[in-house]
């Protein structure tokens, strides 16, 4: 067979050729959207790399940053950098000041395209980013801020204008590095994942796959999750493969515009994480719209509430489940149910697991003491991934070697994802906890979601969170931490015999220390966080009764 | 990202574990058909290997032939024999003797798996193998045939009882052979076309990709083209990575028996050659049966008759038109129709292409001078194809380098395909000629078989075979042979008129030599022999008229 490396310089060619009149739609926040052709990216995407090679000295491997939007120019970015040879780094722009100058030095990054919109956010720190030498701004905003800088200054749309609309893209290893992503980092310093380009090749068929979106040239797909945000879950590569249409809601994030663009474009897919959608469907409850051609959503980056996924089928939504972090590029699992469940009442309970391993996702459960548990799907453990996508390292910076933290990668260089769950013998992944959260009790685990689930269904009970105390005799035992409704009367001992009551809580489960809040503390993200119950109750500082 | 191989027994482990309760079902002809799920087939193929290794001395990349139809055997033999490193060969079991023969020396098989129903044919040839060292039977079928041989005769299910369900599969280079196949060779020697696992692995996501066949594990896939032809066009691999089942017809592939286990078994989709569906039309014709179950029935090989397309379209069965070759593995093209002509009258023409290029096949079209030509709809040429399941090489021989023939791949390595047509702006092919059948008239392409169908639609005309033949002036210039139906009071100037008519073949192009012959000279598997004519038109054999 041919040695053709899997680049993305051919899902450009092929997505601005074969499907050279597909849309990238990109709202405007007022009036018509703006369309770009794919066959018009591809021209763009070329004249970037002539303007980034020649005008602003782009070589090599150099690291190109990206700070913007999801929008036409971004997607141009997407495939101008990598296919050049360069790596795109995509900034969070959620991200706190002094993170996003921690990643950027990190990366050492050279160039940043950055949305005028977003000008505000990076031009009090290019000061503080040394191997920024240019900074390109696309889209309105206020240039005056960047009076003084120190970097140059360059207009997007000047730096492209004339130049060919042709570029003879290199032929690269397929394992050269063509985008970087750094993870939140909410324990620890943020950490990079390089995607390579036979990973995003792979990555993207795999998304066009039947039993991934499986979308055709016949969707149009409102992408809400971020392109910031592991690759906006590989879309925009994946749909140039297909020629499906691409719904880009640049800053307008917002429920209303959210719903505007969907009943005035159409599209038949959107993804994005549930709090967009908790939002969009209170925004739909309060202000109905046309939203019939919305037929496939994808939920991923949080586990979907049932009550969601119900809404939103009554709207005609139907939701699927998927499950990826962004050191698995993200496709880990997508959740649609088997033959023999659909149309049963078991098709919704498989529409809530995490979903189902595609081949090139090999999945393990290690155990409280590693060892590899059975998919029975009762058996929880820490899940392992290991495939052409996922990562096998951290990226440490241009002159070191990867960094491979003992506590990420197991010694034959499977991923450790932190996520406890089980694997039915079908191979759905069900998550139950993240493993720095789960309880280990004399050889066995407790999951604290599972406690705090089946608290928090207690009338009385407006929030619970429990946490692993440490404990003489079982090692690690849980605490339940629990904040009780006005006028609630409740006692501990009510509320252990609820958690014993009907199976919902294994006895050896139940906890025996307990303790009253007055807030479950919050992560800015409005996650539990278990970290400073945990340093409280270390402390002295909470008033536990031991039953 | 982790540099994990593409390798066929990641398909076997995760086919047969995710997706353990499919099932390949083999049609025996009367009764129950006989169902083997994909975790028995992974058990199987785990026991086959160890046979294959410990008792027949398999290793390295040893050639393990098959002479077997579509079964659950030889699925087995597809997954185990590459899993372990070595190379699965399979055969053809239309050939002439002599070309098998030539086949199995060629490739140096050591083992050869055959079914019980093939021994009257490979039985006599054994003592022209002397590679082979071991014959292995499975299923029905005369063993005294095989009384004096001289290689060691096994049964195939006494090698597998009680071998391990389990195989620590190596981890191999995905670049690796994995499988072979010849072509039929209607022009010189076979020509051995080699897969690697990588091949395989790619090409089966590109199957399974919305725009391809986009099969789920809530369909059944009827198996027709045959698994010694083009891996049975990537099926069996494609379908463990999604569940798909898989409806083997064994050797019943007569239309009665291909409509009853329709009718039964109720597949969703359906594989065949073009001559397959004719019959199966007739048969259906004749005797009406429920096929409602199969929706979607994908034809390749041969140019699919627009008017089989419409009588399939009639009876709810949606014919997907595809282009391939051995040399392809096979996927090519794909004749989904573009977003913008579903539902309009431009979609049936689009369904009539051989159909558009996925993203992994890039392709090219060479001119008479070799010149590059514009994918504008009109311009004729040679394909040329590249891409990581495409063949860059044939295979020579275990000690030797791989054969390059200058007329089948391009300085730069793409594939010729010898096939002539012409590709539109949206990537779409239209096959009209066979390269070595067109007619090189003064820098420009006529292509023969335009100009046939136009002959043949003329009411007097029982058949038409246009050749080239040499002319001083053109170089080359078409001859019209021409057999009339019985009491035709056409003549060649009349015909010719005809041809002129209505736009129908451009002035330039009309022939000016013309013949009359009893019948066209056909090859055994009915095409037309045009070798014959150009040797009958050269030694003077043919009464010519020039007009």
């Amino acid at each position: 067979m041919q040695d053709v490396p899997l680049l993305i310089s051919r899902i450009l060619t092929h997505g601005s050729g074969v499907h050279g009149t597909s849309q990238v739609i990109t709202w405007t926040g007022e009036g018509e959207p703006h369309r770009r052709s794919f066959a018009e990216i591809g021209d763009r995407a070329a004249q970037l790399a002539h303007a980034l090679r020649d005008d602003l000295g782009v070589q090599g491997d150099d690291r190109v940053a990206t700070l913007m939007w999801n929008n036409a120019e971004h997607t141009e970015a997407y495939f101008a950098i990598p296919s050049m040879g360069a790596v795109l780094h995509t900034l969070n722009l959620r991200l706190p000041a002094e993170q996003l100058v921690w990643i950027v030095n990190h990366a050492a990054d050279k160039v940043v395209l950055v949305n005028g919109s977003l000008l505000p956010m990076i031009a009090p720190l290019l000061s503080k980013l040394p191997t920024v030498e240019h900074l390109v701004v696309s889209g309105p905003g206020d240039r005056s801020l960047l009076a003084g800088a120190t970097v140059a200054v360059h207009e997007y749309e000047e730096l492209l204008a004339g130049k060919p609309t042709g570029y003879d893209w290199p032929d690269l290893d397929e394992r050269r590095a063509a985008a970087m992503c750094y993870t939140s980092g909410t324990t620890g310093d943020p950490k990079g994942v390089v995607y390579s380009h036979r990973s995003i090749y792979l990555h993207s068929m795999q998304v066009n796959m039947t039993q991934s979106m499986g979308l055709t040239d016949q969707d149009t797909s409102l992408v809400v999750v971020p392109q910031f945000h592991v690759n906006a879950w590989g879309l925009p590569h994946a749909t140039f493969m297909t020629g499906v249409n691409l719904l880009m809601p640049d800053r307008f994030l917002q429920p209303g515009p959210l719903a505007e663009m969907i009943e005035r474009e159409r599209p038949t897919h959107a993804a994005a994480v549930p709090t967009i959608w908790q939002g969009l469907l209170g925004e739909l409850t309060a202000r109905p719209r046309d939203v019939s051609s919305l037929t496939q959503v994808t939920i991923g980056g949080a586990a979907c509430p049932p009550s969601l996924m119900t809404a939103f089928d009554k709207l005609g939504m139907r939701v699927c489940h998927a499950w990826g972090m962004t050191e698995t590029s993200p496709l880990g699992t997508v959740a649609r149910p088997p033959a023999h469940a659909v149309g049963t009442a078991e098709e919704f309970a498989y529409r809530l697991t995490q979903g189902r391993f595609p081949a090139s996702v090999e999945a393990r459960l290690s155990g409280p003491g590693g060892e590899r548990l059975p998919w029975d799907g009762e058996s929880a453990g820490e899940l392992e991934v290991r495939g052409p996508w996922i990562a096998g390292a951290y990226y440490n910076g241009p002159d070191a070697e990867p960094l491979r933290p003992e506590d990420k990668f197991s010694e034959d260089g499977w991923l450790k994802t932190g996520d406890v769950g089980t694997i039915s013998p079908d191979g759905f992944l069900t998550l139950t906890d993240r493993a720095k959260d789960v309880i280990k009790s004399g050889g066995e685990w407790i999951s604290s979601v599972e406690l705090e689930n089946a608290l928090m269904s207690h009338p009385d009970v407006a929030e619970a969170a429990v946490v692993a105390v440490p404990d003489e005799k079982w090692g690690e035992r849980p605490l339940a931490t629990v904040v009780l409704r006005e006028g609630s009367t409740a006692t501990f001992e009510t509320l252990r015999i609820f958690l014993a009551e009907e199976g919902k809580i294994a006895k050896w489960q139940l906890p025996e220390r307990w303790t009253v809040i007055e807030a479950v503390p919050k992560t800015s993200v409005g996650k539990f966080d278990k970290k400073v119950l945990r340093r409280r109750y270390a402390e002295g500082d909470l008033d536990v009764t031991s039953l």
